[in-house]
This record gives structure tokens, C-alpha cells and sequence, in this order.
């Protein structure tokens, strides 16, 4: 495969030659890219391999583009931010390379689309290992508001979660087949949040409330107590084992809400106040949002509210 | 390897927690980095693969993290423009990762250093396969210049190129220990040539002349005529077989300067008033400038200057 012709594939599916979509100065093509930004500029990077984050011989090409400019996406959610642009590079098997690049291509594509955003730019390889998909994307705080940070949370806080939380990645013979694949980067749901409270932080769950949580508890140097009854698990989490007692059930189910990863829900801080009508107001239209638990001063870990510790032993990729 | 610890350790190298240096406003350890950057920003991304663009069972991990931001500090300095932040996401061995990230991290951050770039951001993994390096740099136009492209050269405009062309993988015993590991990124002369001189077009040459000339050629719309004798073939370019005759050494190491590729040199176009100041001036402190070619009106490919087109069959990545 040509690095060259792929550019122009690339240009085909964007338009951006010679009539470059605002902000975008200029597109794929050149030594670099051009994009017209506020001052403050907003990046993040994610790596996704091939057996680890997604496996091709399971899934469609496509669903696995999506899922390395979703992460990146729901990163510049967690900042309360607007994603703009995004930059792909791509390692691609020697052999049917380029047809495997089209279709992540094709993923990423429809998913920037959707959220608005434009390829600024790329670099496509071939060689004899599996694929690694890597995107940065850019973007910018929205008018008026400061990003979000995971810092910024304050003693009285209210922790909240949108979404459900476990089984992303599937189960049995569906796994690798889940949710994280197809997840909605919260992105429009962060910006209303943002745009509309006082958010003092976020984060996206992506190793598991168990040990993002504990990212806020030690950025802002403080204690967080969950409640495990109020930890909302998702239908995707396999009920409990028949030989297991209800109680033992629960517990498993809990375990993996707190633990899988892969979520990318938001996990946010506010005053009680603040939170209080968070959780009173259709704000955030379909997606629920669950009041978890509390910020104290404290040593900067989580615990459950009844002082135990929370072992922040997140997910480990293992789809291969 | 825990990517939170990887973070500590980058961190504890670069200095940003809680003293962000300007103009990063906050780096490595949130959600995504912010910095600050004029409205225009200008973003390039190269991925580097273990056995493909570096070999690790050959050269220091330092020399492949070098190499990573190198190459996407050449494509700022092609775009006549000023790096500012990078974001690095790596794909590392389970074996001895982490040791081996902080030694690409170790060559990122010393050459970081030399130009002033800042890690703003980054991502870390490991699987069963090779090591995958990808940078995202971020820059800013220098102060009242535009950006170079590739599409600016006119008709009449003479073809310069800086430096010595070839050889740069290094040959035999020592294939892929050559300059392509060390090599210094043109950013300070490209600053130079872009803020004294009319500087039509600009690329970095990564596949070779013959490749990346033509490049110049399509998007600028015209033909580009290159002397044979005028191409600075490296010393890096050993002398021809004995078994040859002088005119076919001559040849082969001419096709090598041409074709070899990873020289990573600055080939620009500029109308000839101004190329002769370019060429009698010592701005390039200690970097030769050579004239090799100009643009004429005609279709866009690269040919000899009597006429013979010149075949653009550029490097081939093949360390392994």
C-alpha cells in the first residue's frame, strides 16, 4: 500500500482538498495539518492493538475505527471540552493492509461526522505485526467555560455517574463483542453539564470506577466514599451464578461494575446543592445520571462508605 | 507496567505537576492536556515501528524515542513553522516494557529539551507484539509567516535542498544504524529561511528526493527539473562497487541519494533572485544549501533536466 494513494482515498472520503472545511486551514496532504483553535488548545492520545483493545478476527474493521476516535472522544468529554479535529496514525498487516485501513478509516469517519469532527491529518504503515490504530484529537474549551479537570473536586462534593457501569466488553462467546465498541462518547451530555452547573471535576470510566474514582480522590487530594447500593450495574452484567447465594451474587455483580472498564461513562463531582438538580432535571435527555457517593477530607483514596478501602484493581485488556 | 506509574515517572522527568511550564497549561495525568497556542495551530503525526522504522535488537530504545519526535519535528520544520507540545503513545512489550518506555521516553525528552518542546500528553500499553512508537506534535506559525506547504511553488521558481542526500540507514553490518537515527531536525533553518527569504514551497525529505520532490510537483501543478550532477549525494553513500565502471558508480550512488530516503534534509522552491541570495548567504550556519533544480510550466512530475522522467520508486522501510 501506498502511503500516497491512501492519502488520496482519505481526501476522497473528507473533501478537504482544496476546499478545506472551516476550521480546518489545511487537510491531509502535506508535511502537517492546519486548524484554526481558541488559544487554548485541548489534546489527548489513545493507542488501540489489535488482541488487546479489539480483535479483528472477531469484529469488523470498521467497529474498531470507531472505537480508537471514541476514546479520544469521550477524553475531551471528560474535560468538558469540543473535540475539532482529530490525527490517525495506523500500523497495518502487510497483507490486505489497505482494505483494513479503508475500513478503520471508514469507522473513524462516521463517527467524526457524527460528533463533527475533522481528520486533520495521518500516517499510514505496513508491517509484518498486527494492527495498532493511534488518534489524537484536538479541540477546545467551550465558550465561556473552563475545562473540566480531574483536580478540582472539594470536600461535601457529590460524585455522580451517568450511564451503567460492567460487562462492556461482552461475555462468553460475545466477548470482545460489547458495548465497547459501540459506545456513545459522552461528549454532548459533558458540554450541557459543563455549559449548565458547577462540575468542580471529571473523568471518563475507562478502567473501571474502581480505579478512575480513585484518579479524583488523589488529583484532588481528598477522600471518596462510595455507596455499593447505589453503584448503578449494567444489564450487561451476567446475573450471579446459579450456585452462588444472592448475596455472593450481588457482590460478583458489583465487583464487575466497579472493575471491567471499558464504560466510558462520566464520573463527576458538584456541590450537594448543585448535584441536587443534576439529578432532579431531564438535562441529560436518555441517559441516567446516579448519585455514588461522597467527597471528605481524608487521605486521597476511595473507599465504601462504611470506611472500608476500595482496591482500585481495574480491568486488564484480555480479549486474545 | 501500570500506565499510572509510567505517568509518575514522566511527570517526575518533565516537571509539570502543579508548575506547568508555559505555555502548557496542564500536562501529562488528566483526561488531555491543555496548552496554549496561536489561533493557527499545526499538527503532524508519525508512528514508528519496531523492525520497520528502528530495530531494537540493533540500537538503543533512547535512539528509537529520538528518532519518533524527530521525524515529526522535521514535518513542523517543513511547514516553515515552530513546535511547541507533542503527545506520545506507545505500544510496548509485556516483557521488560517499562524499562523500555522510559529509555524512548528518555531519547524523546532529551531532544524535546533541545527544542523547547514540551510533553503535553501521552498514552501507554503493552501486548505480546513489537514495540509501536506514535507522535502527535503541535506547533505554531513563526511570528507574521505563513506556514510553507507543498502546493506554493510557481513556474521559473529554482529547487534548493540543504544538506546530502542517501546512505542514511547506514550499509552492511551497520544497515540501520546510519543518520536516520541522529539526524537533526531542520527546524532552526527552516525558522531561518522562512523568517529572511520568499519561500515558495517546502517538504522534508522522508521518502526520498525522488519521491517527495514529486510531491512538490502535483500540488504545486508544474514540473520539476532536477540536474543529476547537482544532487549532494552523502558521503554516507559508499563509493561504487569495484567491479563497476566510474559512470555506473556514478549512477548507482546518484539513484541511492535519490531514492535511499530518511535524510530528513529541507527541499524548498524559491524564485532565482532570491534562491542566489539563499545560496551566497551564510544564514545556514554550517548547513550547505545546494541549487539542484527549477520549476517550469508542464505537468506535474519530476524529470532530468533533458527531459527523461525520473521514476519515483522511493525507499523502502526494510531494517529487519
Amino acid at each position: 500500500m501506498s502511503e500516497w494513494q491512501f492519502i488520496d482515498w482519505i481526501r476522497s472520503k473528507t473533501g478537504s482538498l482544496g476546499k478545506p472545511v472551516d476550521p480546518v486551514v489545511l487537510g491531509p496532504g502535506d508535511d502537517a495539518g492546519i486548524v484554526r483553535l481558541t488559544p487554548e488548545t485541548i489534546a489527548a492520545v489513545d493507542m488501540l492493538m489489535d488482541g488487546v483493545h479489539f480483535d479483528l478476527k472477531k469484529i469488523p474493521a470498521t467497529l474498531a475505527g470507531r472505537k480508537a476516535l471514541a476514546v479520544n472522544l469521550s477524553d475531551l468529554a471528560a474535560m468538558g471540552a469540543r473535540p475539532v479535529c482529530a490525527l490517525v496514525s495506523l500500523a497495518l498487516p502487510t497483507k490486505d493492509g489497505r482494505a483494513l485501513g479503508e475500513q478503520i478509516m471508514e469507522g473513524i469517519l462516521e463517527l467524526a461526522k457524527e460528533f463533527e469532527v475533522t481528520i486533520l491529518g495521518g500516517d499510514t504503515n505496513s508491517w509484518a505485526g498486527r494492527t495498532v490504530i493511534s488518534v489524537t484529537v484536538l479541540g477546545e474549551p467551550l465558550p465561556d467555560r473552563a475545562p473540566l479537570t480531574r483536580s478540582g473536586a472539594r470536600p461535601g462534593d457529590w460524585v455522580l455517574v451517568t450511564g451503567s457501569l460492567g460487562g462492556s466488553l461482552g461475555q462468553g462467546k460475545n466477548l470482545g463483542r460489547g458495548r465497547h465498541l459501540t459506545f456513545t462518547p459522552r461528549v454532548r451530555e459533558a458540554a450541557q453539564l459543563n455549559m449548565g452547573y458547577e462540575i468542580t471535576s471529571m473523568i471518563d470510566l475507562s478502567d473501571g470506577l474502581a480505579t478512575d474514582a480513585a484518579h479524583i480522590a488523589r488529583e484532588s487530594g481528598l477522600t471518596i466514599f462510595l455507596n455499593p447500593d447505589r453503584i448503578p450495574v449494567s444489564p450487561d452484567v451476567p446475573k450471579g451464578s446459579p450456585e452462588l447465594s444472592p448475596e455472593a451474587s450481588k457482590q460478583q455483580r458489583l465487583k464487575q461494575a466497579m472493575t471491567d472498564g471499558e464504560d466510558f461513562e462520566l464520573m463527576f463531582t458538584s456541590p450537594p446543592d448543585i448535584a441536587r438538580k443534576i439529578l432532579t432535571s431531564s438535562i441529560l435527555s436518555g441517559v441516567p445520571v446516579t448519585h455514588i457517593g461522597e467527597c471528605r477530607v481524608g487521605d486521597p483514596v476511595l473507599k465504601w462508605q462504611d470506611g472500608t478501602p476500595i482496591k482500585a484493581d481495574g480491568y486488564q485488556h484480555q480479549l486474545d
